[in-house]
């Protein structure tokens, strides 16, 4: 063979959102573009906050400026790691230090890498539907297999008893993601102990350890003071992947990082295997300038009334519209009940009849739903709400 | 198992150079800094070029912040992407596209993801030796295995017959490295058309393409008017990964491409395929400030005479001191023989009783030598040169 197939079948193979986006396109040079409503795409609407120019700038004019380009450690540099520590014990409670941060370039490098330093032949990693397709591909690449672990139906929390019963002798983890992507249900502090309480049993009752891996990209996104539990505060065994993308808005500069629990057996072990599959990965550490940049905006977040301002309005309206759904409180995701059972034929109707890009989510383990992305621009989402009146209209939900 | 102990060994395992700066760092602390001659770091000693900082601010201007920041496609942004193409054409008389062109974070990522987008299980890699030790972890990350053929002692060209009797049926690809890591030896015409002519030879008697991997972050970085040949130009099957890292001193910013010659058989397919092994890594797309800095500085270079400086001083007095080497046209590294033949024992000798840092070349594939980065300040080289006379003394050698 000239190449890997199976690498090719990950980077050639379509998706739905690309799909749609491709009628999304073509819609747009025949209409205009503001004839489209684009609801397709997770990517933050949102400038970074003034603090990051702040920092940028400041860090320009720093006296070593081969220290802010030069390579750091490929852990991170030891004071940036530091600072994010010191932050995670003040906001949660915990007793991390540097050692026990690895920074990476965003939260999907994070899954990657952690799922590869996690994962023997035969290892088992739980999702919970419905769920960022790419973590697929990252339980894949690692070599173990994906197990489902439906939702809740009617609040998309973690259902316990599904849970439970996807859990077997080779559960190496659970994934969660909470602020969720698609959903953007925010699993409740009842819901994560309940969840952390089955994990213990599960633990005694096996004789190994289950990973808790909270994937935690959207965990500034909320709404309303709803308050998002820290997984470490209730299991040891827990790991987070975290990223800067959305809170400070820079989602293309690559910036993340996994925090190993320190109450975890042999924690600093698995740090080293996390860094082992880094180093197979390419990974040279993480864009400097950036870095730097987190010592002062680490905890800052962009102005995110407008996505709030954003929600409202959509669940309002479609409500009112007859619309299902479960209220979103964070993340910047809307899951709709799709009025057919075929979701697939919604979205393509919803595209090329009404001008709507939304996404079933077949592709995130959970079909008979699509799912808005509302980090667009208010003017939007007011121009796009009698297309979604046509729609609900079409289908007779209103 | 609680982790993957493979990974863990990538991740825990010592190297040379690791231990060598551990000696350094207590030196530093009894004697200070100014008394330990660090030569064993390959981290560029320039700041970036003036056009980078300009071209920074100049994008930080741009009204469209969120395309600034947000996420760019995973292959780069497509005018960037077009904006290299051109590049190589110009330079190097290709025809390249965007299409041939995906970006990543640095030379190492790119590396990673092209030998998983290639290798099969059993397909062999040939590294020449000396080479950069990473190329081991990417190729046995990528399931292949690694083949070594030495260099010519004396000059450090690819030695052809030992090339020869590396391929196998089962050679995926060659990989180079030139200007060399950690020889300083750039490959001249004659040596990359004998190279490029065996692999057509052994690409037609084996029946299969043999891909011609060219790692090339030190392209920029030759003295003197020496020119660097472009592997594309002189063979179909060629792949180029390149880095930023060194001609813009942004090693740390994490920002490199890998070129696909478009005229190689399936050269989008491959590209997928490579893509596909991106995703697996949690690649999502690269650094996106720093690539649009591409867009006015990719063909920049900050000022490397400082590197040239160096060389020549450090070329000059280790020669009149005794000591042997091959006189490196490029990079900002130089290679010299160890006075006895285990060179472990020379470079902790030198670090412990003459404070310079050098890293014995046994993890390169190549022992007997001690490599010395002379990406470091002019003056640290000229306090050095005491040092290296007492250990010419103690050795014998002059």
């Amino acid at each position: 063979m000239m190449f890997n197939e199976k690498m090719y079948e990950y980077g050639a193979k379509g998706s739905a959102i690309r799909e749609i986006n491709s009628i999304g396109s073509k819609l747009a040079e025949e209409f205009g573009k503001e004839n489209v409503y684009n609801y397709s795409i997770g990517n933050p609407s949102l400038p970074p906050p003034q603090s990051v120019y702040d920092a940028i700038l400041s860090i320009l004019k720093e006296p070593d400026q081969v220290a802010v380009h030069g390579y750091s450690s490929n852990w991170g540099m030891k004071d940036v790691r530091a600072h994010l520590a010191e932050g995670i014990n003040s906001k949660f409670g915990q007793t991390l230090t540097y050692e026990n941060i690895f920074l990476t370039c965003g939260s999907c490098a994070a899954l990657s890498v952690l799922f590869k330093g996690l994962a023997v032949q035969g290892d088992e990693f739980i999702v919970i539907a419905p769920f960022f397709p790419e973590y697929t591909v990252f339980i894949e690449g690692a070599g173990a297999k994906q197990v489902i672990a439906m939702a809740h139906e009617g609040d998309f929390m973690i259902d316990i008893d599904n849970l439970r019963n996807a859990i077997t002798e080779k559960t190496k983890a659970v994934i969660i993601d909470s602020p969720n992507n698609p959903t953007g249900a925010v699993y409740t502090e009842e819901n994560i102990k309940a969840l952390c309480s089955l994990l213990r049993e599960k633990e005694a009752e096996l004789g190994h350890p289950i990973y808790l891996i909270s994937d935690e990209p959207y965990r500034a996104v909320v709404y309303d003071d709803i308050e998002v539990p820290y997984p470490m505060s209730y299991y040891d065994d827990s790991i987070i992947c975290y990223s800067f993308s959305k809170s400070l808005s820079l989602a293309g500069e690559r910036l993340g990082y996994i925090a190993f629990s320190n109450k975890m057996e042999n924690w600093l072990d698995i740090a080293k295997a996390v860094y082992g599959a880094a180093r197979i990965n390419g990974h040279a550490g993480t864009p400097t300038l950036f870095q730097k940049v987190l010592l002062t905006c680490a905890d800052d977040l962009t102005d995110i009334s407008v996505y709030k301002t954003n929600r409202d309005i959509l669940v309002e309206n479609l409500s009112e519209l007859g619309y299902s759904f479960v209220y979103p409180d964070g993340a910047f995701y809307l899951m709709v009940k799709s009025p057919i059972a075929d979701a697939t034929e919604v979205a393509y109707d919803a595209a090329n009849n009404y001008h709507l890009l939304l996404v079933p989510t077949d592709d995130f383990g959970y079909p008979g739903y699509v799912r808005l992305s509302y980090c667009v621009s208010t003017d939007m989402i007011k121009r796009s709400l009698p297309a979604f009146r046509k729609l609900a209209e079409a289908y007779g939900i209103c």
